[in-house]
């Protein structure tokens, strides 16, 4: 334990000097990350057929298969991803508040990197590059523990993002790997260096780490989504968004699992839907009242509104209004994203007023919920808690603030009493 | 228990409804409650007099009883202060970003208020007043233990505000008072109807706190504040400041604790604060390189270093540079408050990005360290947490924010693969 606490103070230590790196500096690294990782794909791409073939004998489900192999084209694509986030502006020293307190008495709001972040994701080398990426770019030391099945890929990546910032003023110690469950119970241990912990993985996992330690958790949790198809939808952009919603990447957490369909439209739109699933293959579990317009659907069982499929899967259930199809997805949904499909904008905005979630979308689809797709340059991952941040989080998420008053020998007691000085508070931006 | 959790319930129906009324109704019931509060204050002072009493026969301490006492001075100010925060710009909605995803496919980011929040605070009737005000404007439900000390004062206040909002959309449901320590540990199990606690008093009791509860802490803990002489201060503001920020109001979580100053100037400034603190009855504990130069000083013993005192008493050492002072307050200190007096532009820059505290200030006093002062209408506490909200917390700390996407059917499907659309990101704020 001593052992890793000690690696963990190093990269408390380089956090300090990474904060304080110049933009110029950071962008430099990520350039030199992303020319390592594509100069070096071949060795990269052999470690992971390494993890996939391991994977493969010990019968790992092939959802999981899926995010864990990586090649040509992820690769690609997280390079790309390393050069984008390169270009966004700097996140550290952001002046969200500027206020004159009195006359040349200046108070700031400035943003700066939280410290050490602590980040425990699944097997997908992908989300490393991309979590990698966004420390950086945010100035934050980074404590990475990857899905197992991943090991060998991940070893390989942080290797050389390693070697590639090594020649930094920050050093590589920045960054580092852990692997082991043993290792994960130090990380909880770690207050002393580690300021954010963001698990991602299922809620179990997340409660477990809420549980088990003081640091900070931002947390990554199920995603129960929902789409509401209302009264006044049009009927065809209701079908294509409900099939992209559950067939494009049914096991994504923005995926929807809960269809809820407005009772007046249901002998109109369920039969389309009924069709469409079936072609996408779609296992459909429906509730009694919609179960007489869809043909290939079962009857849903009860508890299925409150499963989180992650698969060809989803429930189709009838609603009376509007109110109701709230009620039902601040109850059961997880807060994470949630849509209604309507060409009525008062309905709309009681829908997106009311919804108590993190993403709630209007005539779209719930997969759009994503670091990327929203411009954030990438994402450590997506937070259904309402405290720091919210929804997909991206370099923004990563910062902290620090108010800066500076002043020229001002006292509180000359602003005290009947005849005090008095603030004028003069907003600045 | 279960009462208790239906009388939770009905604050949180009420927050939904105060969620969604107009800033117009939020600040007529502000109004309402000032004017209640100006009509029944003698009945207020009638109750705070039978609480002082009590207090006084149990030989509370002054400092506790100062803070206990709410007499026209502070019925006043309080009453100043919801009419402030009325005219502040309606928190809720507030857009943070606005982007284009794509011509006509918008996405914005805009505040909401979090919830419920569970309050806990001490003895201090104006601080009530206070909260309950930042909660209202803020759209909040809000749950309240205040010191016991303060029990009667309490209860009239709250009976008041209720009273006054008892004719609003919201309903008066939407504050509520408990007083037991045991209403207490049920508050701590209520994660169904609570998003937020802050808990304000010791270090330990916030412990207590984040160790019984699943649901999120706003920590306001310690203040172990600092203020750091510079080699190139200006002795006559130094001077003035470091009276003030120990001297105006010492029993305050943001009055300096322990004085730094370089050991270059310790022969001319030393005298001077001797003399000053000696005057203004301040016992000071210095180091042994400071003591010679303060008659009216006794050595320090080990441990000081790490005391908030919460009196006229404090610490002074010296210190060898810029560093050497930055280093003692990020190991010693409580990331509060740490001040800096200094004519030396660049030492006061490496002072504010190395200092890792909530509030960084430049030739000022630590005492300007409020939510009044900084012009955010009243705080609910100063957090020294990183997350969320950090230093004195207003109405922003009390809001979360929603993703909202509005679109016309667009599908992810449509912007993947290498013919799929891709995305333009333009941003429209």
């Amino acid at each position: 334990m001593e052992d890793l606490f000690d690696s963990f103070a190093s990269v408390r230590k380089a956090s300090f000097a990474l904060a304080s790196s110049s933009i110029e500096e950071r962008r430099r690294a990520l350039k030199a990350i992303s020319e390592i990782l594509k100069r070096e794909e071949e060795a990269i791409f052999s470690e992971n057929r390494k993890d996939v073939e391991k994977a493969k004998e010990e019968g790992i489900p092939s959802s999981i298969l899926h995010r864990l192999s990586f090649g040509e084209e992820k690769a690609s694509s997280s390079i790309t991803g390393l050069v984008e986030l390169s270009r966004l502006p700097d996140p550290i020293g952001k002046i969200r508040e500027k206020r004159e307190l009195d006359p040349d008495f200046i108070l700031e709001k400035k943003t700066f990197p939280i410290g050490v972040i602590g980040m425990i994701f699944e097997a997908r080398p992908d989300a490393l590059i991309q979590i990698a990426g966004l420390s950086l770019m945010s100035g934050n030391g980074l404590i990475l523990k990857g899905g197992k099945e991943a090991t060998r890929t991940n070893r390989k990546l942080i290797a050389l993002i390693k070697e590639a910032t090594s020649s930094f003023s920050f050093s590589s110690s920045w960054i580092m790997g852990i692997e082991s469950h043993e290792e994960v119970d130090v990380l909880l241990k770690a207050e002393k260096y580690v300021d954010l912990l963001i698990p991602r993985g299922s809620n179990g996992f997340v409660r477990y780490c809420m549980d088990h330690t003081r640091i900070p958790v931002m947390g990554h949790a199920d995603g129960k989504c929902h789409t509401f198809v209302d009264e006044s939808a049009d009927l065809k952009k209701a079908l294509e968004i409900c099939i992209d919603a559950k067939t494009q990447y049914p096991a994504a957490c923005n995926a929807t699992e809960t269809f809820l369909v407005h009772r007046s439209i249901l002998s109109s739109f369920l039969p389309l839907l009924d069709e469409a699933f079936h072609e996408k293959g779609v296992s459909v579990h429906a509730d009694s009242s919609c179960l007489r317009y869809m043909d290939h659907a079962s009857l849903m069982e009860k508890g299925d509104e409150d499963k989180e499929y992650l698969a060809l899967e989803c429930n189709v259930m009838a609603v009376d209004s509007l109110e109701a199809a709230v009620d039902h997805i601040n109850l059961h949904g997880s807060h994470h994203t949630d849509a209604i499909i309507t060409e009525n904008k008062e309905n709309s905005s009681f829908f997106t007023s009311r919804t108590d979630s993190a993403d709630v979308f209007v005539n779209c689809s719930t997969r759009f919920a994503d670091g990327f797709r929203f411009g954030l340059g990438a994402e450590v991952g997506i937070s259904t808690s309402k405290l720091h941040a919210r929804g997909p989080v991206g370099l923004d998420g990563l910062m902290t603030t620090k108010w800066i008053l500076k002043g020229h020998g001002e006292t509180v007691g000359e602003y005290s009493g009947k005849d005090g000085k008095s603030f004028h508070h003069k907003e600045l931006i």
